[in-house]
């Protein structure tokens, strides 16, 4: 979940294209979809021939893996994409944004994907190019996450085959807004476990699970939180390319992202909420140790006085010499004890 | 209380209509009233027939139970509700919303009941659709909330006899808004009682109180300050449905609920005030146990070194042989205590 | 300092008149005055003829006691007052508001007064009815607020004779921010007291002293912070019932409120700084017992070892037979108690 | 540091002219200069006779000293200054603020002095008045803030001589605005001893201090922050009494008071900053000493005990008759107490 | 990292030119550089020799060191500078900001290093003045920053050369951004190293750390926060000087700047993280020593007492007389101790 941007060398005319991501695809796939009502075409792009945009069916290119640069560059060139925007493809650290350029709307977003083992969120830059009847997508993993969008084109005839690109883009991010839905669903589930562990099995180790959660959710809000900013251009009639009877469409979207955000502030809140917990349980147990301690000192520190006393050596010392005397000073020695008792009940320490 | 939407399914194209709440009323009732001026009829839906939008009557559908997806469908249908409006009703962890399609407005509110064996609030989402005298209202609970207005309807001729469709709207917002109040009520209540028990009974559980009291007022803030934006849009003269001189209604409601979420502030307030004083009083026991401990040490240990330095058995040990010895060491460890037990006097630790 | 509303009848009609506040005034009374530059007459209203408005001179019904709704619904319907305005007035747990109605402008406002035995803020809700030449104020108390603006109108000929019902209610806006002003100086001598105590006379109980103000200062913020909005509507152009060249007075008392919420940001501040200041004297109380009992036992402790050394009964234990055995003990005793002062004294702790 | 109005009467119309101030100046000096270009004439004003404003000078009345009530409202006659207007100029509690009267510009500002004895800040109010060809001045204190100007004034025949009077009063505002730059370095100056203080001499009356800059900051920060919005009117074209080509002074100006806004956002953080150190400090020695007490107890007491049973005095108990049984128990005594140094260590606690 | 502006005198007139800064260069070098698509020169202002600007050509002058006045004063005249841009750039603590005067635009920013010695940020203003064909640069420190612009001028031919001042002026900025994000890189792994530290190798000091960084911090956001405003007024089409085609690279510039101070607000979070779990962890040691102490005592305390009690010399005391009576007593102190270590496993303290 690192920020960084190791690779890129300062001073460079930016437009240089350098992927600047870790993950390696020596082969990325790019499949290729055309479609409209009647027909639904789907192939890999063999090579770099691109096709020109048809007039009737939407086109859609689907590229998994960034490694190859001279590929991107080669669609960048062919679709006439703005040097800036190539560059932002392959500069996989980029936040969510929407840039209109003037032949088509550039959108940057992050697919998020929950990894159980290290309780940590792997994110992914997808690139996404609308024009008139195209639509481009540059995925950073060679995971294909679109692959579900693709079979729903293939065997419905439903509103997404008749509809144009721009219902096509819509598709794919309420793909990944699902997706932001199922994580913060699974962060729930284990934020309800260790409000559980706080208050019935506390251990000081829960402190680092706090402070881990903490991280990731204000990791994710980074990621979401300008996604919003991203869709209300597409919901406001800004855009041609946006039709205005999908504005709906992409209203409902924002509606969804606006869900997922407040999940993630009620996820701070507890959290908030729970190192409040965490200080106050322990806090407790400290001062639970305190009582143990004043209590086994209270009682045997003035026992152990008394019995001091009569471990002097003066030669006049009647209690001493008292028949009882041993007795009697057992007798003492418990009322005191019991008083005590007695005090820390009425206390409520005991 | 759960904000999940478990039944979800990823991918599924959006307007697919599936009932996502946890709720089951296998036959819901569909209570249609039609009233104006003169008249007031009043019957449950049959079937599936609903009858055209009079002209001169407000026709109000109301349905208890979202079980029936089919029922919803047809309803949607047959009034021509956007597809998107009828996946809203269906799906029912939506925050309050407002929606304007072409042909009316669409609400999504939450109805808040106060559940007092768990301390819990329970709610209930309540969709609305308001068109030309017609007034849609979806309840997910089988429970008839809205009985009282059409017990109201029925009874008076008063202004919301000849009131239109606008205003039946106003009155069911409004007697939501009312209920919010009750709750609100309870909860103050509950926080006197908080506050109380911390300054008269501690319990270090009253920690686990506190927590549970924020997580509640935090998720009545989520269901209440988005119904603000709602009600802002019927006060404004944004659309021709609610009539100008009905604009002062809305207003005052928007008053009433601006009410509602200074009580939430104010208890947020008081319960973070509530934490500092938990703290606050939980060093302060902390404290006290410190104070005992240090003065049973105080006194106690140097007494117990005192009658240590008698039991030596040193061949000449001058003080042993005296007669009065053992009395005048009483004095000594007497004076000490006492010494001792003014200073803390002093210092106010007892 | 309640804001409840526990005679509001969920369900009932909005528009329906019901008084909702504590306070009984079984006959109020009514002050009716008229004047203008030349000519001042004040009467007490007879049973309900109120008298048609008259043209050349300024009206102002002053009510004190709202326990006779008829009377209220009376004089509401002679001066044709929206319904919703008469119920604001009589449902006193209303905030801060602002209503421009067709024929006039109608106001709510709170009078707040110091209860010194409670330590407490004791607020009275006041309702303005403001129209060309009337001024009609409703207050919630039979106690004569305003009497003091009444003198001076009858012994003055001074701007506030020749100028209109605008000036009227900007007189009595000023009196309330006046006496805000008063409330807060109290205010701030006890805070300043409260400091004292902190610093000087630190007992556990101020903790519970700052928790009280603050939440009367946080209540006094709720009565204040709506009115500077209702001052800003006066203060802008937006009305033709206040003349131009009077903005410049509600602008002035503007100016004056904001005074008023920064006294109140200050206090708030305070208060903070001041709980602040309490924990940190807290826990420096705390340090000092814990020093006082580790510098007890760390003497004691090793000397009582010693002298347990010497209490053993071994067969051959050599010191004990010299004849200044009890002599040296006493000096490595004596050497390791100063040996110890010295320390704790380097170390600041004495 | 006071914010009280102790002299404001509650319900006195508004237009009294009283001042409220704690500052006597018996006989106040009025400096009347009057320069152009070519010209520059300076005089004490005598008695009450003020000149009509000149077309080709400008003229500077500065008043220091506000008891002499009659002569303020004889100038404010004069020059026909708004009767409110007045009232504020006595009135020496004002935050700062910016009128435009319909015959000028009125402002209110402060001065600021850092008290070096008691490390406080003295502020005094200044108010201005400015129309074409004429600034009047009224300083709350008879020293002469202003000398520096009226001695530049003097001496150059530069840019301040040929500008007209909106440049005078960014003049004087520039030189109230370096003012509070000295005193900010200043307070940083102490800030930077007590951090030092805290990390290599901490003591718990440095909570006291911090304290003190907390209410010395939060106090500068009221006087400042107004007056942002004060200098941003200037730097707008709002007003022909600014000429378009001095905005740029204003808004050089305006960059300054951000930067002074800048500086004590800084010193806010940095108290806060401080407040963090110290609790955690405090908490360090609290430690240390708790340390300690364990270090000594976990020696000693195990020590005593072992003791203890060869002091007892059973009948049988062979280790007493053993002839170097006194030998052993030391051996036995000191390597538990070398084992636990050892242990001690380890634990980074010696 | 002073803010201070020391040399400041307070009433001094504005426009007097004197340079605030620490950093003397006694001879600044001053490069002039001219290009086009087809020429580029280099040269060193010899004297103060400036040369006319040419129309097809851009000229770039980049003075290095502020010592010398006369020469920042004659190149402002020459090009005809406001006298209030030349204090600006003299007075090198300003804070990052945009000033369109009539004949260009003016702009203050900030170089940062990281000095890795004192693990400290090192800033330097840059001033940059833009006019048509026309860029100056003014460096406080006599480094070269610019030195690789120059050579990536020299040596392509690609964008830079054919674009006009306006790109020369983005790909300064460009350059300085890219220094943010290698000194957020350094300060990103130094927040890592400090997290490592507090989880596994915790001593006290580390708070001064999470202290040092939090001033770092908050240091550098007060430098790159002004920034954002300056790049959004060069982004959108506020001023002729940049060309509508090159407000898309100031746009991505400031995404870039968006990214940078996203770093900053999680490295701001991650610090109050950082200090939460130093105060969790040193809580946690506290109570390690608190337990130690306790089951020390708990143990022991019991046992000394039980021996004080067969040290007594009563003269009837049977248990010292019986022959496994000392066999017996290490038997109960035995049992005593060993159910206290099974009840402190049982809490799991040991």
């Amino acid at each position: 979940m690192s920020h960084r941007k190791k690779k890129r060398k300062t001073g460079l005319p930016s437009g240089s294209l350098i992927y600047t991501g870790d993950i390696i695809v020596e082969n990325p796939d790019v499949t290729v979809v055309q479609y409209n009502e009647s027909i639904f075409q789907q192939s890999l792009l063999k090579g770099v021939e691109c096709k020109p945009i048809a007039e009737d069916k939407v086109s859609w290119y689907d590229m998994r893996g960034l490694t190859n640069v001279t590929l991107v560059e080669h669609i960048g060139k062919f679709f006439n994409i703005h040097p800036l925007a190539l560059e932002d493809i392959l500069n996989t650290t980029q936040r969510p944004k929407w840039e209109d350029y003037p032949n088509g709307i550039f959108v940057i977003v992050r697919a998020l994907r929950f990894d159980v083992d290290n309780q940590d969120v792997i994110h992914e830059q997808i690139a996404i190019f609308l024009r008139k009847n195209l639509v481009l997508t540059f995925q950073e993993d060679a995971e294909d996450l679109f692959k579900i969008i693709r079979e729903r084109l293939m065997k419905t005839q439903g509103v997404i085959r008749y509809k144009g690109a721009d219902y096509l883009v819509y598709a794919l991010l309420d793909l990944l807004v699902d997706q932001y839905f199922e994580i913060l669903d699974q962060v729930d589930d284990k934020l309800e476990k260790l409000e559980t562990q706080i208050l019935t099995n506390f251990t000081p180790s829960v402190r680092n699970r706090i402070y881990h959660y903490k991280r990731l959710v204000s990791e994710i809000r980074r990621v979401i939180l300008p996604l919003r900013d991203v869709i209300i251009h597409f919901s406001r009639e800004e855009t041609k390319l946006v039709e205005t009877a999908d504005n709906f469409y992409f209203r409902d979207l924002h509606d969804h992202l606006s869900r997922v955000v407040e999940m993630l502030d009620n996820q701070r809140d507890t959290l908030n909420n729970l190192n409040d917990l965490y200080h106050a349980e322990q806090s407790n147990r400290a001062n639970y140790v305190m009582k143990l301690l004043t209590i086994v000192s209270a009682i045997f520190i003035p026992l152990t006085f008394i019995v001091g006393v009569y471990g002097t050596n003066f030669d006049v010392l009647p209690e001493l010499h008292h028949p009882k005397g041993y007795f009697y000073m057992w007798v003492v020695m418990g009322s005191i004890a019991v008083l005590q008792l007695i005090y820390f009940r009425w206390k409520k320490w005991l």
